[in-house]
């Protein structure tokens, strides 16, 4: 069997990983019961993954095969292991999961961002550090400390943009339906992003979210649980 | 063959159809390619309804059944005729399209609503118009006039919350994939509301939403807009 491997974002330890996009590949992987050894790559590692055709993780190497962009490492795996358990139930389901998929980059990545942008700093690797900083902050327009300043007020927002997750999971018990797939893999990337680069609580005790979250956190023997934090 | 109701909100005119909620309906019947009496209902008809065991439409009579929620009625479509054009592609395909139609319910129709909310009034049966001012100026806390005055501003930041539907519609024709499925006739309805009750401009003429728009216009020989707006 020829191996896999997946360049995935590490911080200052190796095995601190946080990226939201790696963690859908990493799911989306144990989801197909397919092993996968998870390279620590930093982001002024452009070189290590040169070979890609661009500069961003996670990127996927299967045998021969590279796949880079999270969307298309999914549509892969579903491609080219059928007869694993299915990420998407069908072209309809993986439509509609675009939907998420869209949701997820759009707001809940971007909404999250300036809660934890400075926390995230705090955790990379010192080589990252300014480059992370430079870039973040020409984006944000600020310091990164003065983007989460306000994070206390700014989370009461944030977890209203949530509704349309929460109100869904007060209907059914994934976004998948009765058992978790990619759908539901792709938010919570977002979650678990925050939960290994802060300490930050971005949702309610008593949110349905919560409940969901822990639920995946535990699956596939607490992959997503055990990872550093 | 028994006979197939469907309880539609209706304004001023007994053709004036523009319950987003019901458009969903309307969609999803011609989907399945089912015939249906659309009879006009308003507001202040609960008793019309009343059988139903709640107040609010579509409702939808078919044969002995009485069936309401617009998730509802597409749920018993889909178990119903399950011979018909299927309007989720399967379990995983309708799990997913609850998410779709929970954004729609929480961020689509909440931040239309302000935009043509005096519009809508003003194409209401009048026997309609005082429930609605009542029952709409207390949940917004403010006269419909006032509400709707700043639209052109608002209308801006709108358009930046369909940022998810955007993102799909540019990567794949419609949320059902290649064609289009219940998870379009949901965001649909929203437009066809504001279309059907309010000449307000929604979509900038370039946006790739209104492309999508205006094909689902024309579907089921043009059903859509060929409705009274």
């Amino acid at each position: 069997m020829s191996k896999r491997i997946l360049y995935d974002l590490a911080g200052a330890e190796d095995d601190r990983r946080f990226s939201p996009y790696c963690w859908r590949t990493r799911m989306a992987l144990a989801h197909k019961g397919l092993s996968v050894e998870a390279a620590p790559w930093r982001f002024t590692e452009k070189d290590m993954i040169a070979f890609s055709g661009q500069a961003k993780v996670p990127v996927l190497v299967d045998g021969e095969r590279a796949v880079f962009d999270s969307w298309a490492i999914a549509v892969y795996l579903e491609e080219t292991y059928p007869d694993a358990p299915s990420l998407f139930g069908g072209p309809a389901g993986m439509a509609a999961t675009r939907f998420i998929n869209a949701w997820a980059d759009r707001v809940l990545v971007r909404e999250i961002a300036p809660l934890i942008v400075a926390d995230i700093h705090a955790c990379l690797h010192e080589k990252d550090q300014p480059y992370f900083r430079a870039t973040r902050e020409k984006a944000f327009g600020a310091s990164l400390e003065s983007v989460s300043a306000d994070r206390d007020a700014r989370v009461i927002d944030f977890r209203r943009t949530l509704e349309p997750l929460r109100t869904t999971l007060k209907q059914q018990p994934f976004l998948g339906g009765e058992t978790p797939n990619y759908a539901d893999y792709i938010p919570f990337g977002a979650f678990q992003w925050a939960r290994c680069s802060s300490g930050f609580a971005l949702l309610a005790p008593d949110d349905p979210i919560a409940a969901w979250n822990e639920t995946l956190l535990n699956a596939f023997d607490g992959l997503a649980r055990d990872a550093r934090c």
